[in-house]
């Protein structure tokens, strides 16, 4: 059994990216919300997933993808409240359809209608609780800087900003990945910058708060390999030293579990020898950030179970715990769906 | 011979800091200008090396330090472009003191009096003057984010901004090492997530813009490994070919550089493992970031050399690049002024 933890449906047909589009065009206009996105039929569907995700998944044995809306695409930072949760429930529709199309391969993770300039709040919640009990969601993906690179709404550990979020996480027993979206910012390419430093933002903002002390129970999950970390944990072991803090065993590897988005055998290597295997979680994001054949392996940079089997940092009982077993236990809902 | 490229100075006596504190005060309160820091006696700068830097040099044995202000400390993102002018030539001073006390040891890389919202302008090209051929600096620590955290005065690659100091940079014949400050930012933990997340953001600019082929023969260093990238490279080769742009060796390599700062043998491994030899200087950072010692080891986490000699990743050919012949190749002045 192999669960890839990161799949995003990024083969959507192209009136579902124009109609955020004219929404956003709307908006800018009139402030007026569109409500009625166009109609996607399931062979539209079919030739997305099927000749993509679902055939990349079947040539590398993968069984299952936990398949959320394309990140980039969650697009956080433009509209307002009411846009975003009119997008939301559409791309996580689209996301619920897929998974009812290709139950035995696909199960849902959510995007949630966050807002610049917005705390999460009651839109949040209502969709968290669609997504779980309609829609048979088992995570959702959070956006740590919903304004797009410019990181000017509060920190992770802000209790009045985020603490209402985490609550309602564990009311229904989900994980999130963090995930930012866009970038307005010219400073931050989206996927090669944003991204990367997102996860390393994060993993600080856990490791110098009181986040998992007072939310025992949250898992959070960080892409892309954990951002820099991995590669700088001597400077966040010794940092957190420093501190007087805890181990990062204690402090945060309980409650923070790392995807294996890295693309070239060294990075996974690094991965494996310095996280635990107990904290480590498989995903390739395919479809995602980078789609292109490295010439000096003749496979795609993005085929991560390639470093993963290939690697001497695990042992098969590892593999077992990064392919499936660390994501039943992260993922509680997902022990319900799965085969 | 071994050359640490990155040393700052940041065991000043108390009345240093102090004086920008007061500054900054000052500045706040009705906007002038206090341009009297204290006096620094010979013995108090012996007192803040002798035991410390040059104590750690020895031990290490590590031959001469690039030694320049200390990093957290230059603040471009508070004052003003008159206030970082006065605060720029005090710390420049004091390190040009260091490196004439202790000249077999310690050769000068300045401190840029920038400020957040003024572009590099006559006051930087001064002081860039002053200390190349006053002070006898061999290169110059470049804030790429002097708004602190905000990233909002323009990318690496604006030419209205940022070309006239590449100019300077040429015409002195000297390196930039790209280094951000303090953060007034509460997303970003200044020496946890901010400097790491600026190597990041600096590297992917310079991937995805023409400032090499506008400058052929600049040269950058990213201190702290490069911050991602290294454990990212299979995403960055895999990005740059999506784009269509040339090898990363081709597009940035000829004049982009990592520094050793990396405070765990995984990651020295991997940095040794995916970039060219000659791509990489020894540095530790000694007195920076980290500062305790590694129980797994006995040994400080950034005691970087013995990283690099355990490695199976170099030869005895490749630790000579790294620990001197780079640098020598990287610093043109540094020729000069060497033994």
């Amino acid at each position: 059994m192999v669960i890839d933890i990161h799949g995003h449906f990024t083969t959507t047909p192209p009136q579902v990216s124009e109609f955020r589009e004219r929404q956003m065009a709307q908006f800018a206009l009139d402030g007026r919300i569109l409500t009625e996105p166009p109609g996607v039929s399931d062979a539209e569907i079919r030739a997305g997933i099927e000749p993509n995700q679902l055939a990349r998944m079947k040539e590398r044995g993968v069984d299952l993808t936990l398949f959320s809306p394309k990140a980039v695409g969650m697009d956080h930072h433009r509209g307002s409240e009411a846009t975003n949760v009119v997008w939301a429930r559409y791309c996580n529709d689209l996301v619920a359809r897929v998974c009812r199309m290709f139950p035995a391969h696909f199960v849902g993770v959510g995007q949630l209608p966050q807002a610049a300039g917005v705390p999460p709040r009651q839109a949040v919640f209502d969709e968290m609780r669609r997504g779980v009990e309609e829609l048979g969601f088992v995570g959702f993906n959070l956006n740590p800087d919903p304004t797009g690179g410019r990181w000017v709404d509060p920190p992770l550990w802000d209790k009045d900003w985020w603490y209402p979020l985490y609550e309602q996480l564990v009311r229904w027993n989900v994980p999130a990945m963090i995930h930012v979206s866009g970038s307005c910012n010219p400073h931050f390419n989206a996927v090669a910058t944003h991204y990367i430093n997102g996860d390393t933002t994060a993993f600080v903002q856990f490791l110098t708060s009181d986040l998992f002390k007072d939310f025992p129970t949250l898992k959070f999950i960080l892409p892309h390999g954990g951002g820099a970390v991995p590669y700088h944990w001597g400077r966040y072991r010794g940092i957190a030293q420093d501190m007087g803090l805890p181990p990062l065993e204690d402090k945060v590897l309980r409650n923070v579990f790392f995807d294996t988005c890295v693309y070239h055998q060294p990075g996974i290597d690094l991965l494996l020898s310095v996280v635990p295997s107990h904290n480590i979680l498989f995903a390739s994001e395919t479809f995602g950030a980078v789609n292109g054949i490295d010439s000096r392996t003749g496979h795609h940079y993005d085929h991560t179970r390639r470093y993963i089997d290939a690697s001497a940092q695990a042992n098969e009982a590892q593999r077992r715990q990064i392919y499936a077993d660390n994501a039943l236990g992260v993922y509680p809902r997902l022990r319900a769906v799965c085969p």
